[in-house]
């Protein structure tokens, strides 16, 4: 089984909601990063297909028939969740099994959170 | 005061978490502009800032001063904002007002939501 904690989330130094505090330029840098690798719509389906596939992970063999996109661009697309530090990639035998670092997602969503705001009245 | 209903947010037909069920092509294209608008640095801090200025909305006079691009250029990534169904618009005398659409923040993140996910111990 793949170690969820080889690949750091990318946001673990500024999951702050956004809402909160004007976020540093640096910061923008980091996380406009993370969210340029979700703003393909195949990237999106691989990232949901493996998160919700039986187990939390999938293999390339699981990904690929949902796509009329070819194994390489598939491959580029996963390298491109993977450099983002959305997914973990591990080789098991002929296969490279994909599994999502919950972490990652957990920091996005906290970085978009609005409760507070909501609750300030704004 | 903007009317925060204004542009109604993008995700209100693709809000359950990416986790739970693979998303369709279609539920993909339309979050996948929304992660798009939010891929730029610019973008982010102008999002943040609006958000967290006093009152929950910002002129592009309050914006301009925290970048080192011209006002077109702000007014542009402000456009690709609202376009997205980020953030609203007002125009009061001769300032246009920006304010966050809280609707649209909160169903990113409760589509990045992993807390199901992490509870069925994947």
């Amino acid at each position: 089984m793949a170690d969820q904690r080889r690949n750091l989330p990318v946001l673990d130094c500024a999951t702050e909601p956004l809402v909160r505090d004007p976020l540093t330029a640096e910061q923008a840098v980091s996380i406009a990063a993370v969210f340029k690798a979700l703003s393909d719509p195949v990237r999106l389906r691989l990232l949901s297909l493996i998160a919700s596939h039986a187990g939390g992970e999938a293999c390339v063999c699981d990904l690929t028939p949902s796509f009329e996109v070819s194994e390489p661009t598939i491959s580029h697309h996963l390298k491109v969740l993977r450099e983002a530090g959305l997914v973990t990639s591990e080789r098991r035998a002929s296969w490279v099994y994909y599994r999502l670092v919950p972490g990652a997602l957990a920091g996005l969503a906290h970085l978009l959170d609005t409760t507070e705001h909501a609750a300030a009245g704004r």
